[in-house]
């Protein structure tokens, strides 16, 4: 360790992304981005804005994009959170509840930025085995605890969670914060948002970066009880006063105002996923029930990590995970059609 | 505090940024923003910009700006790096490096996020005390210490060091980062890059937001031997993998690249400031000598919160710090001559 560094930074144990190569020349089904672009209305944002805007600080509190975030989900202005990518949303709420007496709960197979977050934040965490068909069991997080975190649909299994399951959650952890992590909930999940009223204790957070097709974009939020908003302004205005620039806020809105074009989008990924995984199964595969943008696969005669380097050699990336139960697995983004017609293809050949 | 907060988070004690008050009706002198708009090549960046592009992840490394800047500066690309805005720069450095078993340093009079980065990572701090003049005197920080941050020039005095003092400064403090400010360095005072190479303990902040004209895009970056660069880079990474959305790091290079007009505007506003600070003075202000883009004043005939008020109420922004020792001064941003007039005009009035 550097002797200049802070004792804890050494100890940080940071995520890794998904490869993002710079060149563009992969079908790149590796970090679940959409493949359709964003909304045709962006575009007509960004060569409209005039740029003399920039020089000024943008509303610290983002006022017009929360007003929109909240007339489009249905809650008080004062229940919603923005962030720099639902990662930041995340970063400050593992610190605005997470540092508790006992342990936080989430899933051993989940997003992998939950435990690097635990580190950053001094944070002990318990991981309670999803079953065997990769289904979180809610009963395990009965225990004492000092917040809980489920993704819904779960990562990178990319199985959904019944509001049913998140009501008895809510319910059975009245002490806890419960943060439910829906990046990837308009694909098939239903969100928690509905729950709000019922229970002071849920956080629902989101993103623009998959099914608003603006990963490039950097935007997310958090929806719940004031008092949990609240705690997230106090350390966001500790650490940033400005986080959201004032161009990401005007394609937002416009995002959230083009509903037509994200039912179509979100739609037409869905019924992707669907055709794909009725081929993968066909390919000898198997195929964990999807409601996100991804599937989870498995082949019984193949290793996923020479899959995965068999599909990089011919042009195709996926993401496998060197993750103990799920090492046998790649996650697969749905792409566009023909994208996924040529993974098809080159898993064929692959496979023979 | 409410049940599910963290228990350090009602402790916290947010920054308050200047007012931002989004109906543009006033003459803005509060925030230090630029009053040039950012480099005309930006807007054609933005007009060209692909929105396909968005759907897309950045580039977590953020290589190709990191380059840019590396190159603008002088220095290795490792030695550089970016976040979203210097105050998310700043509180990734005050994790990293500040703490530490003493208590870190920073003038009583200065930037007024340092306290809130303080208590949001439970840093101890002392604040030498500024003399009469406002001036920062060196020896006050040779105390054993866990860092020191300094703006260079100060805020909200606007007055600079020269490079021999902050030599001095890293030479008595050989076992604490310290961490130069230079927010507003293209105003008047050096840069304290040049001493990158003979102190492995310097950690040299800038930002977009000033002289750039850019405070609406957020960005910042900090320049320092690679070893701090690598902490820095495990916080991040351990925060947010993609800070950086892509139109900022596209409209970014842009800027860089422009270095003419960069040049033209910075020299118009130091005109600007010296113009006024002479105007204020023939109307009776103590005008602290300024090496940034605003001017610290004080009138022996007025209460600088009443000077505050009436100016405000005749269209006026400027800032006011109800705080120990400035309590009796106004900072002004220089805004355009047309700006500055109005206010020499409105004060004429206030002050008869």
């Amino acid at each position: 360790m550097n002797r200049y560094w802070s004792k804890s930074i050494a100890g940080l144990d940071p995520y890794t992304p998904g490869e993002q190569p710079q060149d563009h020349a992969y079908i790149k089904l590796n970090t679940n981005e959409n493949p359709y672009p964003p909304s045709p209305a962006i575009a007509k944002v960004i060569r409209d804005y005039e740029i003399d805007q920039l020089r000024r600080y943008p509303d610290p509190e983002s006022s017009a994009l929360i007003e929109s975030l909240a007339a489009y989900q249905g809650v008080d202005r004062n229940q919603v959170f923005v962030g720099n990518g639902s990662d930041e949303v995340l970063a400050h709420a593992f610190q605005a509840f997470f540092r508790q007496d006992y342990p936080i709960l989430f899933p051993d197979i989940s997003y992998s930025f939950y435990p690097v977050y635990c580190k950053l934040y001094q944070i002990d965490y318990q991981q309670p085995a999803l079953d065997e068909a990769f289904c979180i069991n809610i009963q395990d997080y009965a225990s004492s605890n000092g917040g809980i975190i489920i993704p819904n649909p779960n990562a990178p299994t990319g199985i959904a969670l019944e509001t049913g399951a998140i009501r008895e959650l809510l319910a059975d952890n009245p002490e806890s914060v419960v943060i439910i992590d829906e990046a990837y909930v308009d694909y098939g999940a239903e969100s928690a948002c509905q729950l709000i009223p019922e229970f002071p204790n849920l956080l629902v957070v989101q993103t623009f970066s998959k099914s608003r097709s603006l990963a490039g974009l950097r935007l997310g939020y958090a929806l719940g009880h004031e008092d949990l908003i609240e705690a997230l302004q106090r350390v966001k205005n500790s650490f940033n006063s400005y986080p959201i620039n004032r161009l990401t806020s005007a394609i937002a809105m416009a995002a959230i105002a083009d509903e037509d074009y994200f039912q179509d989008c979100r739609k037409r990924v869905i019924a992707s996923r669907e055709r794909l995984s009725t081929e993968l199964q066909r390919l000898g595969f198997e195929v964990f029930p999807s409601s996100s943008n991804f599937v989870l696969v498995r082949h019984p005669g193949h290793a996923a990590e020479s899959l995965y380097s068999e599909l990089k050699a011919s042009g195709i990336l996926v993401r496998y995970f060197n993750k103990a139960r799920i090492d046998n697995c790649v996650r697969i983004s749905i792409g566009s059609d023909d994208e996924c017609n040529a993974l098809i293809a080159a898993l064929s050949e692959i496979i023979g």
